[in-house]
């Protein structure tokens, strides 16, 4: 690769501050889809349209990097950064999706608790990721990896007692497939923003 | 690593487009035995071989890549297509295997549609991979991730209006719980086939 | 990343023979578990605590990484193996999890002959991480790949024989459900497996 041209550092910050924010956008709006209990075509598309242009900035960052020689951080923890931020928005998309494809029209309260801790990891997330560009932030960035991590524990334990509940209760294998799919997304959900907060927290200890 | 040997750079290009034969092969096998509609042992078998003949050629690329100093793009990018086309063909593999173990002999139309896609997709990526071999291929290879990525796109849609009719209309929960694995499966090749493209796409970027 | 210091090199060594111990150890409790048949809370704790302890190690590894500027070999390979070990224990853990969150309580056939091939393999890791020390065990460590290898090709067919068992034999689509996972997730083990052999293989072809 030859040397293109050194944009400024703050920049891949901006874009990932940007990217950050798409996922607090989603995670808000799906838990706001959930308490209401309706998933109707137009709020899909809104849906579809948040994920699209987090992915127009995922896109930003992987153009930029392949163009920039020097980067504020590891070039590879970039590329994964910014591919594990756009799968969050990606698989909270997945699950409305999936609740229109499955005809899912009464949500349960079980879905309502994964919607309000998603929403409290991307809070997490985005607090992780923007803190970034601030080398002084080291402690409170890492306690937003912590508590992104504790809410991961907290959603695998939602996703065993919810399915113990579903095998238990529910007689109809058909309703079983459908929550089964959804129960696990949701946890997918949390796993994506582990896996960004190992990756902020890898990129801090090199800094340190 | 010590500086090992230096073989013409032309050898990685040979052998990545003798593997992008091997799927375009099994993709096109895919759809005649999706057409015919009977997956009997014999052409399980011939589908085993086809699959494992496109791994031999990507240990090669691996034996290669470790053994070798100067490549003709990164080293990860190598590593990640070779691995990447073979899984394109392992996972067509995987869908006849599947088709037999669930003792499906009538193949619906929903599969022939994905076939087809499949098929398109198969020769879009040996063209990108093909073409990366000359710098001024540049517009055709890049115009060929562009349609993967829409073959990506379509093949999500059907794989929604699949699983959204057998859901409707499927009254058999084991008969949803193998067709739900099957349209899984047929989408996922085009995931793969999409990850070659975004990786032939990244490969350009660098090199302009 | 700045130089930070230089740890004896045999660090990552002992730290890698004592991550594939706990894989080892998670294997063969596992073995022990399903062979008397009852999954109960506390041996689901002991496992818990194998895991942790695997997981302990890892970042151990991961954040002697991040301050080391010299390593034994490729970083990303030191990075992919602690990883995938790491998954090995995670993959044996939610096994035992999902066999009560299923309530299953009489284990079959099945799981037993997985778990044994899950041992064999768990101790082909052991015997291939652990020979990576000594360059004079090429052989020993290829041989250990190679059978790592052949089990999974093993489970491969194990799964598949019992899932069209399971699909003509079971008629409660609730007990495929849960069978299905179960079985997926045991070859998984052993596909994590393979992967660690590959990072092992790499590694000793870097060297050769």
């Amino acid at each position: 690769m030859f040397f293109k041209f050194l944009p400024k550092d703050f920049n891949f910050f901006d874009l990932f501050e940007k990217q950050a924010g798409y996922v607090v956008e989603a995670a808000g709006y799906f838990k706001e889809l959930i308490s209401r209990g309706a998933i109707d075509e137009p709020s899909l598309e809104k849906m579809h349209k948040i994920e699209h242009e987090g992915d127009e900035v995922a896109h930003k960052i992987l153009e930029q990097l392949d163009k920039t020689f020097i980067t504020p951080f590891d070039r590879e923890d970039i590329h994964a950064l910014a591919k594990e931020l756009d799968d969050v928005t990606d698989m909270i998309y997945t699950i409305l999706s999936r609740l229109k494809t499955y005809k899912i029209t009464k949500v349960d309260g079980n879905l309502m608790e994964f919607a309000s801790i998603i929403e409290e990891s991307a809070r997490g997330v985005a607090h992780a990721v923007g803190g970034l560009r601030n080398t002084k932030n080291t402690k409170s960035v890492s306690d937003a990896c912590i508590e992104i991590n504790r809410l991961e524990n907290i959603g695998n334990s939602m996703r065993d007692r919810m399915l113990g509940e579903l095998f238990e209760k529910e007689k109809d294998p058909i309703a079983i497939i459908k929550w089964k799919d959804i129960y696990q997304y949701a946890e997918t959900v949390l796993d994506i923003c582990e896996d960004v907060a190992h990756i902020v927290r890898s990129i801090l200890v090199k800094q340190a």
